[in-house]
């Protein structure tokens, strides 16, 4: 269950990653390298922050592949299928759900405070488009108010996690009510275009 | 005393990230993601590249928390007064001297050469700057010729601190020395507008 | 023979991110930090990710050396005379192919699966060039498709040599082998404008 998640959720990534590139005009190298660090930009600057070693994509070797065929395949068709980019948030909000909350636990696990493991969950579920939109030469949308929460989902997740696993609920339970915190936060923003203000306007 | 720098330098640290992030009309995410990269960028940076583990903001999760709050209130603020910008650089000044000492120290102290601990110190002081507009989509202000000398100022500190200490002038002394010509030379680059010229035109 | 390669390859990187930072105005701080990311990005990306310490150039402190006299002659000159952009070319070229076998090889020792040795080559002999030109706020020329054939040399490369490497070929003749293909397949790419077009147009 968790493994289809997971690979999901770095198919997703990828295929964010391509459209992004393709929207730039990107040759094959610039689509696979940008899918490359939307699918692991975010877990990989967990992993070199906390010091976990071999990375995740190391360790799992297939997963690469994996973004080389999507990039391949997304490639090769001439014009991306509308539905595509439709039911693109849909993976990808169980992506942030799954990222977030296994960057959280692995930060608490590394002895981490629990403030600064909220922020590694956001982190692993969100920097991966963060890096990938950076190297487009694009003001990450992330960041910017016209975008649905993201971040934010991520964050409120940790915080219930952090909170229960402090109250010593079972630990199983935990994680998947924060992850489908995070899901269902994220398709009602989504849903109702809840974005946060630009500050300071 | 030391502790008290610290904060400071990180406070402004943070709070440059925050009118940067306002100027870009980002979101909140926005405000507190780039105020952490301007608070501990450089000192992440070099703690990554010189696989010093926990990083200092993991080991004293307290700073992220202070970055939070004054996000949060720098945020509230609808319009920035005029003095916090006009007396940024003061403390900022500090905060680049303290680093930039801190950052050589725990180079030399690694076992790293000479030459290279003054560029772990020049690191430590500036990057985080350098990476907050990468991130906000600018050539880094650091690096264009009408900014007042911020780098070559801890160069400056770092050559001094170094060459004292391979005359085995006693330590402490070296460090404050160092840092005064620092906070010294910077002041007198905002003061004068002395700045480098732009190459090759 | 190989200090000499290398050598070149870290001027050369230097002598492109100088350039690359005249194009942008730079003063002599930026000439200087963008000419250390070209020569040292990929290989220190390489290392950060595989997890190996010291750093390359923290433990050949005599390479940042040379990259700041690099930065400092070339900075001097008021016009880069024509031909070293023209010759520029040459030594780049065995350095990527130095790098990027070099890459290669450093990865399948740390016990990386072949297909992400490949790309721990490719990222050793190209991502100094691709830190250095988000850093001047330009869409890496790496990814857009007007730029002859570079990445694609060092994966052809890598796949030769994890292929012949798998056969039990000959080490030391693997290594060169590898590396006469990706300059061979760098020149021919320059002398015929050999591109990848760009996906999705």
């Amino acid at each position: 269950m968790l493994t289809i998640i997971e690979c999901l959720a770095v198919i997703s990534g990828a295929v964010f990653g391509v459209l992004l590139a393709r929207r730039k005009q990107m040759d094959f190298v610039g689509v696979f390298a940008v899918a490359c660090m939307t699918a692991f930009g975010g877990g990989t600057l967990r992993d070199v922050l906390l010091d976990r070693h071999p990375l995740f994509w190391i360790q799992h070797p297939h997963y690469p592949l994996i973004v080389f065929v999507v990039a391949i395949v997304v490639s090769l068709i001439p014009r991306v299928p509308a539905w595509i980019e439709k039911w693109l948030p849909i993976p990808d909000a169980f992506g942030l759900a799954l990222f977030s909350v296994v960057g959280t636990d692995y930060a608490l696990k590394a002895g981490v405070a629990p403030f600064v493991a909220i922020l590694f969950g956001v982190i692993t579920g969100t920097f991966g488009g963060v890096i990938g939109e950076i190297v487009c030469n694009e003001v990450p949308s992330l960041f910017r108010p016209a975008t649905p929460l993201y971040a934010t989902c991520a964050f409120t997740g940790g915080l219930v996690q952090v909170t229960c696993l402090w109250w010593q609920l079972p630990f199983d339970i935990v994680l998947w009510v924060s992850a489908g915190i995070v899901v269902l936060m994220r398709f009602a923003a989504l849903r109702y275009q809840i974005c946060l203000r630009a500050i300071g306007t």
